[in-house]
């Protein structure tokens, strides 16, 4: 696994160049776009790192994942799919156009809109304390931090999810203020994790919502069954169409160069590589997971004995 | 099983009345909407039947799956998919709209825009009747044949089909005349199956191309999971999202009632049930599939010992 | 030229009772929505008027010729235009989809993306007091005063204008914070007019920027033919089009129910009728103005002498 | 008169080089683009010349202003705006997203759908050859006829148009076949006619209706006021807003490079000046008629006396 893990890296880190760091938040512009670190998670949490697998990183759109399984924890299937779709919008992570024009409300909770309504509940739900505790438990993972200057630079940059979120309140969609749900939702974006939390992270997605240690429930299983569901779908942006036909791997990329990965019932995998491609997906980091997709046949739909 | 199909077909013919059949063509509009049926099929071939299983009707769009599964044989995947993406459009399944305004093709193979363009291609790679003889196979059901009545009746309501196909063709993405293209394109959507047909397929391609008899290989195994993932991502129009996180068996519908389901690995389901949602899939098709999916853990991230 | 306005203005009265008051807007729901007044002001200055002509309204949307005409006085046509566009957007005036689709500044000054873009600008160069000042003047009434009653209803409800303003703030254009401008917006709306005030503000434009009573220049010549071409192609929401080809005569209308009519060379009418269309124009309104063009033979295009 | 066109024309002249003849008909992109001519007719039919204005060319989409004429005239209003609007789209000329998404018919009759979808009607009413005859009468110039070439080429380049056409069919809009009713539309556009011809239709339309030679009437007022009322607000494709500001003058163009410009009681003016701008309308021709506004205070909201 090493051997194959550090083929992935050494080649992937040849692209790094081809790519940009999140250039709009002043503080992810100025990382390292050559950073590329892997981390695979498998059995009852064994780790196999590669590369910059330990650098601290802003969690960013992945922890709409969080949200999301939290929201479905606390709401209930009901009352959080009343307020988003689940469908993929064919729009970019920061659309506005299919909101205001053709719907009520978002299309699904891992584009902006979507999670913005979603943290405008878990406000009155549960405390950004409580979530930060329970990140850290998810990502099996203790030393998981707000990271406070990303978090002041997203704030000072916030014009176009203001203008989301002030559209979704004009629609009656939020349940809690623009000001708290938008802080609720960057702290959680702001939350600095490395490759191998997303990978722990991964393995308790795999195992069904089960701590891979202690083997403790940490979620339900049919949050965790829809919520890989929506990330396969939906977790790539307008790229996770390609994605899954690709690589098969229910995934969710922030735009601070982090790739989550569930191999469902096999392993967890975190990716770290922030030089991003167009749609804002970590570019080499989706290369290291074409390759393991089909070194390892890691694909949902695999054939194992096809040519 | 034979039970359980039975229940599901009883509870699902209730919830008939609230569809309709699809009235934009004459012909499919005519069809009783009270029909519903179910075929599962396992193993080496085993059908397990229950209500309408063998009356036959219009493959309609499920013929895409086809299209495309041919394509990727004869033209390759990278011919294949510069023509035509793999994004979810987020729109239904005859919009013009993201195709005119923000897109060079079609957003994937699944909507009209994006069967026609294939369309236009397979029409140089291989005659209809090929076609014929190969979906016979595909299905393990030699009785299949062009529903002339319906064929004819599509080729009358074509208008909104022509504005797509010569919107493809102002943007050079057709390799044949609109007038062949369509007719391919239509020729195919009239091939009159049945819930055991689409069974029969649907266990070729849980099979991974294979054909359960005779162990033949009818499809290359990357050109399987390609296609399987296709279904799930964009098979059920633009509620492919919510029926994903639902059902989670890549599956495909079709406006005269049909859909065809791959539990990966497991079997092959054929529905018929032609009364509509206002999405275009079938209401108590879509209703027998999810309680399948609840009772026999079909569900792709399915957690066999979760609660 | 009483009789005729009465005459309008009484068989205008009977369809009040199909349109609906601003709903949006409490304070704007609250209104009777049965109020129908003109007034015609030409010459040196004589109003005749007919009903309702003397009841205070808020200006709403018609404050944004104000603030184009202040704007273009005092920051020029290329600053001005750098920020917004000249072209009917054929949306609604809320819309955001154009905004954030295909363009990079709102499509014209008449609809509220581009009235706030101007707002945000005018804040750097003069204040509301002198706005109210100069609005005075324009109207030939110095009666007008803030509505405080409107003006809160309005900036508890101002949701989708913030969304809007936010949108500007993300592409770069507005010049002050989204608070100063909105509340610069707000209050330019919620200015308290009447029939009379406008038919004198149109009888300003009519003679080319000059005061009538007191021959005073208050805007130049080209300023207000630049003023009077955007009301006639943008100044009646998404109805502007047909309104020209039926009344032709530039017109601005606002939610408050009041329109400002403009007749090149010959008179100013002002229009006060709260019961409004599904465009948000002024439903007898429309009609009065209908009557009075055709009886008067108003059409920029009239043809004197034709059949 | 003279020295101002000449002046107008030389200056013209020099911008040619910047834009670009229309490359999608193929006939049309091997005009030479340097052409510039201009044609002020007046009075009782005084023509005034500059340049290249009795070069041929074809009329393209001004001949969409004879066909709304001729179709007011033998439908009536209400039958012509039931299938057709009078709204600015605020999209390109041959757009189809507004068509598909937001409404039932064309937005106004200057884009090619609505143009189309008033062909489909005239197929009914009139021949070609009577539109042709109708079209010298009102062109004051027995000259014109039909460029097999240029409409050869279109023809073999229309797949957009008829894109367009189905979609219109599809909605229900056209009163005969898409065949029919593009070849009646492509007839029109394909007339060649001189920047003469233009000046002596601008003049007809500038006398309400009348011939300035004989006094015939050949269009009743109401449809010439209604006409030049469109022209004015959708002439100049997704630039009229801007030209009604700039030149206020209602105007049509047409790819061929013409402009057709009617100064309402006062004159005619006719352009060829095939070097496009980006929105499709002639560059250089553009430059004159600002000119010409400015010098001969053209805008129809001109202040004779204002500064």
């Amino acid at each position: 696994m090493e051997n194959i893990l550090d083929n992935a890296v050494q080649n992937g880190k040849k692209i790094t160049v081809l790519g940009k760091t999140a250039s709009y938040i002043p503080e992810l512009g100025r990382v390292n776009k050559e950073y590329l670190g892997v981390c695979v998670c498998t059995g009852n949490g064994i780790y196999h790192k590669s590369g910059d697998a330990d650098v601290r990183f802003t969690i960013q759109s992945i922890s709409k994942v969080i949200s999301l399984a939290v929201a479905l924890e606390r709401c209930g299937f009901e009352k959080t799919f009343d307020r988003v779709g689940m469908e993929p919008s064919g729009d970019s992570f920061d659309s506005l156009v299919k909101l205001d024009l053709t719907s009520d409300y978002p299309s699904n909770p891992m584009i902006n809109s979507g999670a913005i309504a979603i943290a405008s509940h878990l406000v009155s739900e549960v405390s950004f304390e409580k979530m930060l505790w329970f990140t850290r438990k998810l990502c099996v993972d203790d030393d998981i931090t707000l990271d406070e200057k990303v978090y002041r630079s997203e704030m000072d940059h916030i014009s176009r999810n203001k203008a989301i979120a002030y559209l979704l309140e004009s629609k009656g969609i939020l349940a809690n203020s623009v000001e708290e749900s938008l802080d609720f939702y960057v702290r959680m974006c702001s939350l600095s994790v490395t490759a191998a939390s997303l990978a722990g992270f991964g393995l308790v997605l795999a195992s069904g919502g089960i701590h891979p240690v202690t083997g403790e429930r940490l979620l339900h299983s049919r949050v965790v069954q829809t919520v890989k569901t929506i990330m396969l779908t939906c977790g790539m942006y307008d790229g996770s169409g390609r994605f899954a036909v690709e690589v098969g791997v229910p995934s969710k990329s922030g735009v601070g160069g982090g790739i989550l990965s569930v191999v469902d019932k096999r392993m967890g995998i975190g990716i770290f590589g922030p030089s991003l491609d167009e749609k804002g997906n970590s570019l080499a980091g989706q290369y290291v997971l074409r390759e393991l997709s089909s070194i390892l046949k890691l694909h949902m739909f695999a054939d194992y004995e096809g040519e």
